[in-house]
């Protein structure tokens, strides 16, 4: 039997509150090597359950999550991720305070990484808001200085830094990132249809896609920042769209009622034969910090299967779940996707 | 200079008039062979632009019909295609009486195809409303007594009929059908959706379906026929969707203010991480004979290029514009329908 | 205090699981004389509040239904109105036959009166699928003969009889009827955003409604009756719509997995300053059964109180919750409504 | 014959670009007498039709636009109503350099009275972009110099300030704002949806709205100004809607493929009979400008109507067509709000 996964958090939001009480949603399911576990695409990663995980070391900086532990401090707001009919009281390892600025210096970064060594980690995912690039460079350093690996669910640049990537071959560890892909998500969904048009001769004419929720990505407005933007637009690249013809409001509105539950409004006009109108007006509504826990528990499992079969780095299995993985998508070919999602016994994706 | 295709057509609806009214459109474009047509997939088809049709030969049983001219015929109620700003005056081929029943005697079938031999036509186009076996099968004979290729635009059995493959094959015409697929058609965006939400490892809770439009297949319900929803069900099959979680109404209503245009209805439930909920609201909107004709366009071209070419019978370039080809979707291997393409110049479709 | 409402129930299918079901939902809630009972408009109807309700007797005639207590029978199928949290251990009557046809002769009349008056009942609410004029006719006369007051929520017409409105006044009876307004419908839905329209100077272009849904009322399609087609049109009335710009298709398909939910989908189009184009896509989604018995719990509360206070026959406190009142929309004042509100302590509505 | 209005505009957007091609749209209708005229509520207002309309004079300080003729100046950048098919070459008044603020000094006060008299106008439209009181202040004070009635389109407080409403109508002038109503748009709209649930008992659970469009206002994100939001959120007041229950964003984005056009998006959910839940979906799309032109013209017919019967200051004919009349909407009785538009032969609103 595989030893479960000895897993350290760094910013304790909605996504590590989905991934916890989802994962103790799977145990209640019983058998969980099934095919059939609701939402999960892969049973197993690497060997890996999505119920072997053990969360050894938790980092946060909000000082009413600092010194609980970790199943309280998933629940003290502003977290809003639904509370599931779970017990979460076996996540016992209390939050210690994590990498801040003061006074426009960098600190705690060795208190993290001795936190890591201590609590014996194999992987660290990186989970703060986005933007903080300061913040995700000192929490790869500290990983690097402790021997573990890294998930970096952000845009920050972390993977796609060639420095890091190669530190973190060199020491036999996975580095993960950037910018997780949502599980079923705007990005794809609008990609989808937008593709589908091109593929059947339809004109695409013009396009916006709008999205809104209740959570603090929305409240804050930073998904409105430039790279939040400019990541949203390279999602639907490779798209034959035109350009311009295609809009996209990455956070139209912070709407409170809506809690972790995000919305997004898309309309695509088109042309078709004879220069005739085509319009599909499309809703989607998912559960935002779902969206990411569905993906993280994949990432996670792919950093720890690499580094345990001495394949440390970067692993093309990973190219699907993330917007910008080191090279581009483009430069990730098919069939070595392919096979390192074999390697790790993972079904390919079509 | 490829010479003209020229084309008979059985059924003088609403496909005919978006056929024919958008050959005449995409002439006031100007330059046809380029790649920007709007609506159009394929501007070449075995070297024939969309443009480069004749039509010599038509028939019809409704009264005002028959003797008009086909420019004038296509305008007659109730048919509702709506009246685009291009002259039809060019086609001046007169409506002659079509294959009917009389005292349960088919009748009609020899005229017919004396007709197609004086107008030296190339390729029928069966386009009758959906149900008539008897009609698809005598307008069959009379094409291969005259030495006609056929394209069966219905879902009534006749390229799926292994004597009349063989019959066709024999005497070096094509036959191509069963069915049109759409141009753009809610069961295609249906399946998409089905697929991406099993590809992304969602898992589908529920889903419905429903089209409602304002043209006579709305009217008469004949696409509530056990035939039209087993080929919408078909048209879903090979995605993985659990047994009766999908439920489709192809015809939910006649609505005539739509006239012919088509609305579907689509609603998409999935369970992602932890059991929580996706759900996806879809509205398409489309010109319901646009969608016909613009697949049309491409099957005529198909059968006129394989004849000319000396490959008659079936080909496996048509299959993605079919819902029921010859032997079924699945046992056209990818990599033949991709040469097939290629011989007639076509872009694969991905 | 007020003595309980003594009830009988011909028909137990949804609307009276909704209505029982319900009634014991908000003793859950605690206080129910307040103000704020969700979906509840009038707390107290002649000093009765919704908790007031004792069923007495219930017939049906299906044999699975026949000899249950009437707790178990409101959750046999076809009913699938969702199971409610609640306990329906009290409602111990049993369900006895009810009156049907037997080689074209109505039987089980007299017996239905025995029940009734063994029973001791007030009000008899009668509740069977739509289109069965002879099985309201019987009820009726079975509830004069044994004393008791009736509710018709069915489109037959009883309380339109003049004869049967005169009987049941002359003996002391409450007749309130015909055929339920929604609590919250498609109808009154459509026709407040087309009077808005109106009132706003918006020329009404074209509209259409559809409604589907998964219960036994739209499998049997029950509802595209011209019966029903035209009362969803009367519902329209008074609109100013212009003749034939509106269309509505009452059942529109079952989809089954939508069980008691319904759905409407509905499109307007106006015209506003300068003949620019106003649309508005409404999608309004309902439980069926609840939509009934928020209704039905006013009805019988008026009927026992009339009755009680010995103002036997109709209600105009009954119009507005009534499709087809005696007489009319048209005929009640809205003073006259007013004033029999107030006499009952009903809010008035607006 | 009624003498035509003799307006002058002020801030030549996208609103004056819909009035002006308005009328003469309107004109093409031929008879603009009777009822039936697209878009119109009122055809007469105290004898004007809505073609009895000259612009004698146009302030505006966009470069571009000055001593353009206004039938050219409409039609430029950013302005983007779209054009429609109909000449505006009898606009000729040539656009003067409106009010502007030089060195934290405001003027052009002066020279616009001179203007005003010169052309002899008799109502000055207010339309500047939102958020410059300074600019309403001084227009207010021009038109009271040069004795021309005022007509506020903007939330800024004009008709609201008492000093200026005493002076004109001391002057027999009328003054009539503040902050147009639209004529069809999403707060009331909104308004209907939350009163037909309230009034039918339904309980409001939570609801929201987005806005969005493609014209200088939501570039601007003017409507996301606090004045903006609590404008919207009085156009709600009334509505018993719970304390925070609704959430509006006015302007959750700039989409600029969408023009001049508007959408909204709302979401209505409340519980029903046994705390069931119902939901309403609701997408609004209108022409922004033609919403405002459509009201426009009734506001500036009522004040020069008055302003003709000696009637001068605020009329209460105007109350329901704007956000912030005088003294709110609470503070006009119905009957006087009909008495007043009696006088002016308006039929009166439901």
């Amino acid at each position: 039997m595989t030893a479960p996964l000895r897993l350290a958090v760094a910013g304790i939001g909605n996504n590590i509150s989905a991934l916890v009480q989802g994962i103790e949603y799977y145990k209640t399911l019983g058998n969980t090597s099934g095919d059939d576990l609701p939402g999960v695409k892969n049973p197993e990663v690497g060997g890996l359950r999505v119920t072997d995980i053990d969360v050894v070391a938790a980092f946060d900086i909000q000082p009413d999550k600092i010194g609980q532990e970790l199943g309280k401090a998933i629940l003290t707001p502003p977290n809003n991720y639904p509370r599931l009919a779970v017990s979460v009281d076996r996540y016992t390892a209390r939050v210690q305070p994590g990498i801040r600025q003061e006074n426009g210096r960098t600190v705690g970064e060795q208190e993290v990484a001795a936190a890591l060594k201590a609590a014996n980690a194999e992987v660290l995912l990186y989970s703060l808001p986005t933007g903080l690039q300061w913040a995700a460079d000192a929490y790869a350093r500290s990983a690097l200085s402790a021997g573990v690996g890294l998930v970096n669910c952000t845009p920050e640049t972390i993977a796609r830094n060639d420095d890091f990537l190669a530190q973190f071959t060199a020491k036999g560890l996975a580095l993960i990132g950037d910018d997780l892909a949502s599980h079923l998500g705007s990005s794809i969904v609008h990609r989808n249809i937008l593709s589908l048009l091109s593929e059947r001769g339809i004109t695409l004419q013009r396009s916006y896609q709008l999205n809104f929720g209740g959570n603090e990505d929305f409240k804050n407005l930073r998904q409105n920042s430039e790279s939040k933007l400019s990541s949203k637009k390279n999602a639907l690249a490779g798209v034959k769209t035109g350009a311009g013809l295609v809009e996209v409001i990455p956070s139209a509105g912070y709407v409170s009622q809506l809690g972790d539950r995000k919305v997004a409004v898309m309309n695509v006009t088109g042309l078709g034969w004879a220069g005739t109108e085509v319009t599909l007006d499309l809703t989607l509504k998912v559960q935002d910090s779902s969206n990411a826990a569905g993906v993280i528990i994949d990432l996670i499992r792919i950093a720890a299967a690499i580094q345990r079969a001495h394949h440390p780095g970067f692993s093309p299995a990973a190219v699907r779940l993330l917007k910008s993985p080191p090279r581009g998508h483009q430069t990730y070919a098919p069939q070595d996707v392919a096979a390192a999602q074999r390697t790790l016994q993972m079904v390919a994706l079509a």
